[in-house]
């Protein structure tokens, strides 16, 4: 699926529900699903994985929604590779911290 | 820009970087992320917003192409609509939690 279609569809399908929730509880149901997440790459199926992964985006684009952010266009800021080194791959210097 | 062209763009941009990293420290670092959406969601300019959704969505890539998880197939789950109650607009009972 596109991003696009995808962010729309979630539109479509928890709109309403997003605006009854509001802005605060939508971002705590991120955390919690990522949270998630975190645990199924850790020890989860792979049908877990898939599961979870999907959920993230959902409440992703739940949150875009809400806020009026279109998903597809603010990922076109990696469009050039990195956004700091401008280059694919990325050629960041790296120190000690996790590159 | 479309999903699938987006996990791939990531995975040339960063794919060394994550092999390098491992996927304990990139779920550090897509929690982290996380963290700065939440606060750019509250209190950010509309620039910073969409800095922050698309950081996440770069890191949840990099997550997703280091246990090869497609991102485009895995959102299929949402293509009838809700996964539990299976309806467009989502019709499932809600209680006193978080709709």
């Amino acid at each position: 699926m596109e991003l696009a279609a995808f962010q729309q569809l979630m539109a479509s399908t928890y709109g309403e529900n997003d605006r009854q929730r509001g802005v605060p509880a939508t971002v705590a149901w991120l955390a919690e699903e990522v949270g998630e997440l975190a645990q199924a790459v850790r020890k989860g199926t792979r049908a877990e994985q898939e599961h979870e992964f999907s959920d993230v985006m959902a409440w992703l684009a739940s949150l875009a929604n809400q806020i009026g952010i279109d998903l597809a266009t603010v990922v076109e800021r990696y469009a050039g590779g990195c956004p700091r080194c401008g280059t694919i791959p990325c050629h960041c210097p790296h120190g000690t911290d996790w590159t």
